[in-house]
């Protein structure tokens, strides 16, 4: 094989063969194709493209990388979710437990966030005593007692993943739709799930900026599972503004705890029942969607995903009483209130902006082997189309130490754009992928 | 520095500062910055492009990676001429000997090929004795003597190109014009020379295959050259049949030979002719061009440039009889003829194939460090535009051995269209640029 030829071909769009793929990608793990090669192909690709053809011969050649998880012994359907990163989302631990609630098994990977984006991992660790570590065999009976548990990626999850993703963000193209799309179904595929259903975040808070690029990205991630034989959805949705009200690990897990006892803020609400009623129809409980809704509705309502979350947590270390003690959790020692300048109409809340204050403040993780503070965050006291007076609060800065808090609040001020028309509507699902 | 944020600009098709160029790569000259994130800005860099300013901060890169050539002791204006590379064109070696008769001093360095094209270097060396390893003091005596020498590039010649040379090999962004842009202005400007005449092939059998490309090429060496207070003029010439008729180091000397004598194809001839009265108008030597042409032409006629060069050949150790006698080069011991399979008009000559073609015969360089048989090659018989009977002769390949004979002969074949219409005539220069 001459790599320099493939490259070649690539970057004059040309598609390549899965045999192609295949060898150039174990070519590249197994240490024989050398980095360079790799980098310029990576950036041929990122102006090129893939076809889904070979974005399913990547997508196996690094879960190949790896081991499957092993889950004969855990019975009943099983599905996973994934959001391609936003800020306030936390609607996996809302989604998840009403899914379990209702039938689904769900064996959730949750991995921690680096950058402004959130990680579930870093929101469940929030938890006093809460452990993402279990062993396999912790995982496999948490998750047959309850049918949800939640575990950290382990070192035999696509390995070659981490080894791309490392030289992706060497090499800017990190961003690469197609290499996304490879990296995020190898990770799920390392699950023996029999579906997953996706949320791919649009706009400036999430990974791809455009609805026509999270189109993209579902259809191509749509088309890998459809090749794997497995079911997969994907919702396009809203990331203009932060989800919920909270921005933070602790101050998200209580707003989870709200909107798991139906006094939650409406669009968490609203997209979290839409996750786990898809999650619920692809595991095949329900005949159709509109079933799958009533279900997960009903779990909410009558608080039996609220109870499974509160056993999960007991069952994986944490104390569950957090849930309803929040001076239980990590608390901030401080809060500074960002007001309006003048009144009018909130028309945007840059989710990314805002993400990026808590992460002044110690909210998250900036870099790979830094710490994240759990009792920070923001608290949006208003929300896109609300009209408010000058001097109105427009949100709380949460934190512990005084380091980088005006920084922090300036971005948060930043945030908020103040219009004086209405702003028009916008849909919070926007689209449905597969 | 954040070498990922200037991939990142670059990818997206923004401009960087000269100073961001600059670090950039004196950073991976310095071996500071890693292969792989300069291999990813290379494609960038083919996708995007470089600006005008952008090729002359690369250039001044490559050339202060090195030493400029000393030739305070040399007097006169110094011109030297460069062509992008094609197959057959040996007009160096007619108009710089033109040149030089004319009083303008030409430091000719001359490389060997790889590929499919010839190498000046190559074609020097088919002559017994003749070196073109001389020492610094050994070029600047041919030079003052003659007021021409040829000379391989030293290692001091801006040495950062042949690192970044041999990462664009590996990666497939051999072909990004700004790249070669920066590389042949980097390696020309390492000569202390007033001006420049480039000579950028355009067609089957050059580095680019499209007018516009080879204009933008033209343009952004232009550039760089009057960013350099250098006089560089570029002419965009067809390359879409190989130049003259003789195509192998040795049948190259001899044609030179003849067109020195003027008894050499036309197109040869008019060609050289033309940058040799470039590089006198270049100079100063003449007022303006139309004399320049004269001096040229009155060079051909009254044989000094002959005589320059078989004086140049004599003080470079060479056998300057070889010019007459024709045997005393490496001969061919056979030759086959390719006849035409129908009748008609040649059409076109792909270049590109010819050269193949003598190289499948060991006529030139595949490989790096591959070896050449001087003797070995094609002669045409036809040009394009004339007419020809079946069973005509197109051309003879003259080899040496018979390996590869007759996959180079069916290359040969595959070279010739033949066409029952009588082709449009094609310019042979095409444009003139700065």
């Amino acid at each position: 094989m001459h790599i320099v030829e493939l490259i070649q071909r690539k970057r004059d769009g040309e598609e390549l063969t899965a045999d192609e793929i295949t060898s150039l990608f174990e070519g590249y793990i197994a240490d024989e194709i050398p980095e360079r090669q790799m980098a310029a192909f990576l950036m041929a690709v990122y102006f090129s493209g893939l076809s889904d053809r070979e974005v399913s011969a990547l997508t196996a050649c690094l879960l190949k990388s790896g081991k499957v998880m092993d889950l004969s012994n855990v019975p009943g359907a099983k599905v996973e979710k994934h959001s391609t990163g936003g800020v306030g989302d936390k609607t996996s631990l809302i989604a998840a437990p009403l899914a379990a609630a209702s039938g689904v098994v769900v064996p959730m990977v949750v991995e921690r966030a680096v950058g402004y984006m959130g990680g579930t991992q870093d929101k469940l660790e929030a938890i006093p005593g809460f452990r993402t570590d279990l062993s396999m065999d912790e995982f496999r009976s948490v998750l047959n007692q309850f049918g949800l548990a939640f575990i950290r990626p382990s070192a035999d999850m696509a390995p070659a993943d981490r080894k791309l993703r490392t030289l992706r963000q060497a090499t800017a193209t990190e961003d690469s739709l197609p290499l996304i799309a490879a990296s995020v179904m190898a990770n799920k595929m390392s699950s023996p799930i029999d579906a997953l259903i996706l949320d791919v975040k649009v706009g400036g808070g999430g990974a791809v900026k455009r609805q026509v690029e999270a189109r993209k990205l579902a259809q191509l991630m749509v088309g890998v599972g459809r090749r794997m034989n497995k079911r997969v959805q994907a919702l396009i949705t809203d990331m203009s503004q932060p989800l919920g009200y909270a921005i933070g690990n602790a101050l998200e897990i209580m707003e989870v705890s709200q909107t798991l006892q139906n006094v939650g803020p409406a669009d968490l609400t609203r997209l979290s029942l839409e996750l786990a009623a898809r999650m619920i129809f692809l595991a095949g409980i329900t005949a159709n969607m509109e079933e799958g809704r009533e279900m997960a509705q009903s779990k909410l309502l009558d608080g039996s995903g609220y109870r499974r979350f509160r056993e999960v947590i007991d069952a994986q270390g944490g104390n569950p009483q957090v849930l309803d003690r929040f001076d239980l959790l990590p608390n901030a020692t401080g809060a500074r209130e960002i007001t309006s300048p003048r009144a009018g109409y909130i028309s945007a809340i840059d989710a990314e902006d805002i993400g990026y204050a808590a992460g002044m403040i110690g909210g998250s993780r900036m870099t790979d082997d830094g710490v994240v503070d759990p009792a920070v965050g923001v608290i949006l006291e208003v929300k896109v189309g609300q009209k408010i007076d000058e001097g109105a609060v427009l949100c709380r800065l949460y934190y512990t130490q005084e380091e980088g808090l005006d920084d922090a609040a300036q971005s948060v001020e930043d945030a908020f754009r103040i219009s004086t028309h209405r702003p028009d509507e916008r849909e919070l699902i926007l689209e449905v992928v597969g």
